[in-house]
């Protein structure tokens, strides 16, 4: 794919994926719509195979090669949801996957990426050694490299998680998506200018890691530095590929502190008695800090994983 | 009801309360079930209203009364989820609940019944001052006494949830469910007697916590003696009402260690992205410690409620 995913290669996407993955369920709760006065949906793709929407997308791209190509293996760098599903859906094409993964990953997403087979090869936690790391795998290995978001095969992958909740969930005011890298984020927008064009695209970023909301108001990439959040997987820039769709498809970029996002996060674990990672709570902090501006409408929020070390419960131990 | 509920007051209680309750999911992980070598279907009542499956027979015992009595309210003692449940109950017919707690029960539970309109009298934590608190506030104000189990209402509206079960998944082996004073239990055996007389009915209770294990193999009722378990739905004793039943319907019962408690309610955390409360981990922890028995079966486990003091998290804390 050469050009940003068109509707039909969102369809073709869904269709190649559907064997594979969750249709996840879309909840709401009367408790949490009468604090905000709102209508809200939660597509909870907390419940999503390998815990997260990235599954969606790893499957699109591995399941998009060619036979001569995934002899091969695939790999990429991530310390988070997409190395774990890559080496899910590298693993269900029966090739590897090689994921290159800072020495200071946590443990439990080690783990993840054990469980399902990947080839973890440690780096040292900068840009530098990790892009050397994974270009010494491209050379030995000729493994084909599947970056977290900025790849379109990636991108029409996570819009089917927006497809689908525009299928069961009609008229829609405003949907949500976090943005780290974008991936998700575009997905969700191009989904919604196909399917849904009346509804609002809002996306929402942590206060401290606000690469792409600086870079959408102002015009021009401008990549994080130093991003401090407890959304993990939100410390990522923009993609070349994910910003000129964003800047397209998303009408709005909102920023949150850490305090709602903890606020939110707890609201929907102690509420909706369901996990989510913080990253996923950062769409409905933003509800909360923006009450007026939500009042009445029926918005749909992409919950984008539940993948969180128990051990560490950040209202607990922070 | 003077007799222990038959298939058509179950029948009726499901219409009563139909439009009061969730019908909950049923979840199954094959994480989970690749970990025990069994098919394990999860019926959810951590999503019910005010959160376990408590709201079942709270609704369907005060939706029995007539407006006579409802007039003048309903009371109970209770420091867990019957309070809420019946609290939300009472609203929800426009008339008052009285809940005797013990002054020394968690913000928590406190916030909750006060969040759905209860009226708390507090007594001291024992049962002498429990008792004499809520005959003061029977006498005072004529309210009707809905006990959290041994009330065959409750039962009938208990044994909704593997009612409802049974219509979702076809074919069970064996069906789980945690016992406490036996409500829960005695409406799921009688539920599973009169719709899939050929599923096993487990129940299970922490070891120490097992004055049922006791009393039914013991065969004469044996009440609970500073019973000591994290799973705190389930420290109160057989009643009178719900013994018998077990007796006849309940196949085996099981207990499991406090170890087994936390790694079955760890597991389900982690793997489902659910919150469960420590007492609906109990039948999973039966399966980790007793696999082969397990081995290839269907098993419906009834998860009975997802109220956590979240700052308070079993692992992190104890």
């Amino acid at each position: 794919m050469n050009n940003p995913p068109d509707f039909n290669n969102i369809k073709q996407a869904a269709k190649r994926i559907e064997r594979y993955i969750h249709r996840t369920p879309v909840y709401k709760s009367d408790n949490l719509n009468g604090l905000v006065n709102a209508e809200v949906f939660f597509k909870c793709e907390n419940f999503q195979k390998a815990g997260a929407f990235k599954s969606r997308g790893a499957i699109n791209a591995v399941f998009s090669l060619s036979k001569k190509e995934i002899e091969k293996g695939v790999c990429t760098h991530s310390s988070g949801n997409h190395a774990a599903a890559l080496s899910r859906a590298a693993a269900l094409r029966k090739t590897i996957a090689y994921i290159v993964m800072p020495e200071n990953s946590s443990k439990v997403k080690i783990a993840a990426v054990k469980n399902y087979g990947g080839k973890i090869s440690f780096c040292e936690p900068n840009l530098a050694s990790r892009e050397s790391t994974l270009k010494d795998i491209k050379q030995k290995t000729g493994a084909t490299e599947i970056h977290p978001y900025n790849d379109y095969r990636i991108i029409a992958g996570q819009a089917t998680a927006a497809k689908e909740l525009f299928e069961d969930i009609d008229q829609l005011d405003i949907i949500i998506a976090p943005v780290g890298g974008g991936g998700l984020l575009s997905g969700t927008a191009l989904a919604t200018h196909y399917i849904s064009s009346g509804t609002k695209v809002i996306a929402v970023e942590p206060a401290g890691a606000d690469d792409a909301y600086r870079s959408f108001y102002q015009n021009k990439f401008i990549p994080s530095v130093n991003p401090q959040t407890i959304a993990d997987g939100l410390l990522t820039s923009l993609g070349t590929l994910t910003f000129p769709i964003i800047k397209k498809h998303v009408d709005v970029i909102l920023t949150v502190s850490e305090k709602s996002i903890l606020e939110a996060m707890k609201l929907i674990w102690e509420r909706m008695k369901i996990i989510i990672e913080p990253s996923s709570a950062v769409p409905f902090a933003a509800i909360l800090e923006n009450k007026s501006y939500f009042l009445s409408k029926r918005v749909g929020i992409i919950v984008s994983g539940g993948n969180v070390d128990l051990n560490k419960i950040p209202w607990i131990n922070s």
